[in-house]
């Protein structure tokens, strides 16, 4: 377990913490930029790692792949006391703290010199959640047993260089890709300007930034990097303080370099507490709606809160063109792409509390509708076929042939997370607007992926990958095969709904796609007749058919922990034991448990249950959700605890080298609301009950519901309450 | 068809053929080096193709992966007459040729300036047969009616790059790698000696040359490149020549500058035509013994010597280091990798023409062992796993995950390789030096790679790709579990003769790979019980478990002549339609036509081969063999044709950009003797049966067998007539 202390509202750590966790687990960010938790005077690691990222910011590393680019480092400090780099002296006493009310990051320790001075620091640093743009940090300093001189230079660093990481989880990342042509600078009142462009496509950031001291300040340019120079004389005893103000804009905004300029001249005379009170204000509007109060645990509270925290961090706002991928933005893993863990496992949490933003990541999947049109084409296929990982446009970012070609169900979750955003707000233009495109294109491409066989009279998925990674390539997989066909159905209904009801948006829409009503024929027969495998003996749903060729594995004896097995044993092998990477028949379960009985549910979970490794992150969560919908206690505790604390407490030990795993927190917030908050709903009316572990006295969680928000309080013992919020 | 001259032992061109189609065809070497038939004076075209290679000489381009690197061009020549640049005149009368007897390749045309003056020109090259190291050029220039200034620069060209070409094959080629570091120059008499080494590994190629000429010299050294500068005057009507003669060294080779030197010094003094004279006597001997005599049809006569030819150029000699690439010495495509082209397709010819050739390549895969078993080990599997492509090392090169992991026959082709070459030879100390050990090492890889089925007591091997690379990835091929088979029985007789006739070496490699006699069983038990499908009804071995739920497709409507379908319909699609790429359970009953009754072949001839794209080079031969012993004349003939004329008629449109097709080379030869000619083999005692067809009066080849060597001579309507050479 990691040595991190949780209360209800913060996060923190000390120094036996490793520094690339804590740069990982302290990234905070606003949707817009986000930055890893590096202290600002830190040294010796490499600029790759004390990362900055821009939503949406990518740029091609080859042909057709683009990589998350790594953002100047507008927080990188320099600072002497009588000579000495801060950033080499013994530390002591430290602590690295997170208040997840304000998102305010703070370090504070004591710094002692090699002749024995003993000098007070606090770092302070949060990126607004109330201006995009902003970032703020202040430094302390207090010399407690010294006088004497102390030298600051901070600025904008463009010296930084992109690490991209391949494909394969175990090919180490080693080569370094220079993104940034030699930057632009420009002094202004009290700091600098600095525009830096990427080398391919000439995509621009600015970064202004301006100190408030009282010091003079002299500017120092270097090839890539700008910074202020400060230096002043210490009183031993006394507080000395100086803070930054950073505007940041890039080419996604429009005029980079304006924005940037205009931006700071709005924030160059506030103070840091004065900006700090406004993004907390901003903070407080999210809590309002997306807190959920846990009564009884004050770990799980913060953890919870924790895993909520980053999610509303990682969200992009007012953005349609950009989502939350794999790491959020806090590590470049999987070149920053965009999975189906935005749809299935973060959007629920944004569905239910914010639902605007949910709206704003669903459009971005309908903007890069026509990506996913051309997409299909290259595949031969009609329709819309989406990639299994996005980046600004939506062309596959995938490189390895059996996930980026096999993992075909994303297209079917990108359509299952519009039928269930439409579902549960009952945004009421959605369908005619956006919908009933993507649920008609995405349908097509389903017609060309199934293969007749006109023997049986049956639909089969060859060559598949569902999310069982382990599973090798095979076919009808159970999980892609039900999908596609709730990605018929909602094709089919679309068409209906639309003739009734948007009888003018339908003529537009379907004489724009071409659209003929033979095809709701073909998508019925591929519905009814595709194959799903059953086991009336076992009243079982067989994952894929070659699930149960697999050899058995003994994993108890093979697995250490919770450390993935792809460590020890090649993948090449592992998909031919009989194991699954993450639930694949559960998760299907999961998202739809009122199509099945809870025999099945049960059946699947004794048979798959035992059989899964847990290899990825997005395992823990939906195990949660599953073992409390069946009343499985002790195991959704068990799972629950494991995707709560799965960052917090680097329980896959890759938190520290790939940041912090979006889909767990997504699933996390499933496992706490539709598991132990009892919510669910069908479409039309929701409901909750009570399955409130011992652990907790209370629960308390708000949601939407049909344009109308709740708030459920479930108490141990008695019927939940359910009020709306008016 | 290209409008390429066939004679029976020299090939030839006009300017009507594109350039990059010339090069690959008159593309010359001797095994340990490979040069494309560029023009020496030629400008306009990425030095990246104007290629020359030399065998086994690889370099890392990124983690783990090679490019057969580029070599520094030694016939690059900038030739100026009366001031104009003879690259940039207008070509007339121009012919390309190749003399098979000697491999001489000779340019001859005529050139005339922008004012009228019009010039003979000759350029001659080969690359010596007689000495690895050795290449020799001419250059005879005729002013036709004019006197004037002739200027010459030639030397040794290090500016070139490399352009990896991607494992997929519709990716275009796009980045440069520059392989070389900044070269060392040294004068030397009449000409420099050029060390070039590589960037990542230090590689270190010497080239050293020699102008033979009455005038005198400069050398001009740029940061890449020597060269020397002669400046003369020209007579009209009279004939000026220059000789230049040039040495090659790699490290591969020791020291490398000290080997070019002394070779060059060697050479030095000897003519442009006595060196010819001992590569044609070199040649001779090759011929002596590895030439088919077809009489009847010369165009076919010429074609079966250029497949021979190309085959005889690629081999290494004395080199058990370096195998035959995809393309040979001719192309970069496939990274310059070695596939089971060179064992099932090329072997053959060499098996029975030039054993000692054979035996080479066979060591090659024997001395990278090592390498296999540690791949196995990356794979978590035992024994020795071969790599669907390897350079240098035995290390997988394949970067596409359906090829890479899944095909993995080439494991058992190796095996089967040196089981052939045994059976035929006779060469009695190969089994318990070499082969013993590499039947027991893959056989041993079989054990992990199949799946036991406890409740049907059977072996399955899951997610497999055959032969035919459009089957997808797929369970039970029928060639894959037919070739492991035969690697299981292998190892099975391997350790019984082992015991029987070297017990003391048995013994040595029984303890060194700490073998148990138990593992006899498990491989009788796999071989016994692995899946093989057969349909009773239609006497049919059936290729895979997927291949009968495929789509049919509409062949003759969607294939446009022989251009691979893969250029119009995507790979992903083109796997899920009920086509071959080429033949896969053909492709082993081709190899192993005793198991197999002829209804049995023919009734797998009339369900498959209708249904086969040949999208592949590796297609045509195989089926020409086939029918051919089938008696389906007009097929076969049909096929080897393709295959004849691949190249040379360019017949998949890609030979100019991907280079001679050297797998095809071998299946021609064996559509040839095996099939037309009628040789067969069962291990113990040869067969030659008469089925010429029509087109041919006589058939004449020597082959060896148990050491000994024949010559078969077939005529119509007799019986073949064999007699031993003593």
């Amino acid at each position: 377990m990691k040595p991190t202390c949780i209360t209800s509202w913060t996060i923190s750590c000390g120094a036996d913490a490793e520094r690339s966790y804590r740069e990982s687990i302290f990234s905070i960010g606003n949707g817009y930029m986000g930055t890893r938790g590096f202290r600002p005077d830190e040294r010796g690691q490499h600029a790759a790692w004390r990362s900055t990222f821009l939503a949406g910011f990518y740029e091609y590393i080859r042909t057709g792949i683009t990589d998350l680019v790594n953002q100047p480092d507008f927080s990188a400090m320099v600072l002497r006391l009588n000579g000495e780099d801060t950033g080499c002296m013994r530390v002591v006493d430290f602590a690295q703290s997170l208040d997840m009310r304000n998102g305010l990051l703070e370090w504070q320790f004591a710094l002692e010199s090699s002749d024995g001075l003993k000098t007070q620091i606090k770092m302070e640093k949060f990126i607004s959640m109330a201006s995009r743009h902003v970032a703020a940090l202040r430094l302390s300093v207090i010399p407690d047993n010294w006088s004497g001189s102390l030298h600051l230079e901070t600025g904008i660093d463009a010296s930084v260089q992109n690490l991209p990481i391949a494909d394969n989880q175990l090919q180490g990342n080693s080569e370094f890709v220079q993104m940034w042509d030699v930057p632009e600078i420009y002094p202004i009142d009290g700091g600098a300007l600095l525009t830096a462009k990427t080398l391919p496509s000439r995509r621009s950031v600015s970064m202004a930034y301006a100190l408030n001291a009282d010091e003079s300040i002299e500017l120092i340019e270097e090839d890539f990097s700008v910074s202020s120079v400060l230096v002043t004389t210490l009183e031993c005893g006394m507080c000395w303080q100086v803070e930054k103000v950073v505007a940041v804009a890039s080419y996604r905004d429009g005029d980079s370099e304006a924005i940037a300029r205009s931006e700071l001249e709005c924030i160059r005379y506030e103070s840091f507490d004065q900006l700090l009170g406004r993004s907390e204000k901003a903070w407080s509007k999210l809590w309002e709606t997306s807190d959920v109060v846990l009564e009884g645990n004050e770990t799980w509270q913060g953890a919870a809160r924790y895993n909520i925290f980053q999610l509303l961090q990682a969200v992009p706002k007012d953005d349609p063109h950009a989502s939350i991928g794999a790491r959020g933005l806090t590590h470049g893993r999987y070149k920053g792409c965009y999975f189906w863990d935005a749809e299935i496992f973060m959007l629920p949490m944004f569905t239910m509390t914010q639902p605007k933003m949910a709206r704003d990541l669903l459009l971005y999947r309908y903007n890069t509708l026509p990506d996913a049109l051309e997409s299909a084409k290259s595949f031969s296929a009609k329709g819309a076929r989406y990639s299994w990982m996005a980046s600004d446009t939506g062309f596959e970012q995938c490189e390895t042939w059996d996930t980026g070609c096999c993992e075909i169900h994303i297209t079917a979750d990108v359509a299952f997370a519009f039928g269930e955003y439409a579902a549960s707000t009952g945004d009421d233009h959605f369908l005619s607007r956006y919908g009933a495109e993507v649920y008609i294109q995405t349908a097509r491409y389903w017609v060309d992926r199934f293969n007749y066989s006109a023997k049986e009279d049956r639909y089969h998925i060859l060559f598949v990958k569902g999310p069982d990674e382990y599973c090798g390539v095979t076919s009808n997989d159970f999980y892609t095969v039900s999908m596609a066909q709730q990605n018929l159905h909602l094709a089919i209904d679309a068409v209906s709904e639309m003739k009734q009801h948007w009888p003018d948006e339908w003529e537009d829409l379907s004489s724009r796609i071409a659209f003929n009503d033979d095809e709701i024929d073909v998508w019925q027969d591929i519905a009814n007749k595709s194959v799903l495998l059953f086991d009336e003996e076992r009243n079982l749903w067989i994952q894929d058919e070659t699930f149960e060729y697999m050899e058995p594995l003994d994993i108890e004896k093979e697995k250490d922990g919770d450390k993935p097995l792809y460590f020890k044993i090649a993948y090449d092998r592992l998909q031919r034991y009989q194991v699954l990477k993450q639930p694949a028949v559960l998760m299907y379960m999961a998202l739809r448990p009122d199509d099945f009985s809870k025999d099945e549910i049960e059946a699947a979970w004794d048979y798959y249950e035992p059989k899964t490794l847990h290899d990825s992150t997005l395992s823990f969560g939906i195990h949660a959700l599953v073992a409390s919908r069946l009343g499985k206690i002790s195991d959704a505790i068990r799972y629950l605890e494991k995707s709560l604390f799965l960052d917090l407490f680097d329980v896959m030990e890759n938190t520290a080298h790939e940041g912090v795993h979006m889909a767990s927190l997504g699933a996390t917030w499933q496992a706490l609301i539709f598991g132990f908050g009892g919510l669910s709903h069908n479409g039309k009316h929701f409901s909750v009950v009570n399955r409130l572990p011992e652990q907790l006295y209370t629960m308390r969680y708000r949601f939407f519901f049909k344009g109308e928000q709740y708030e459920a309080e479930i108490r141990q013992g008695t019927d939940p309450v359910v009020r709306m919020i008016v």
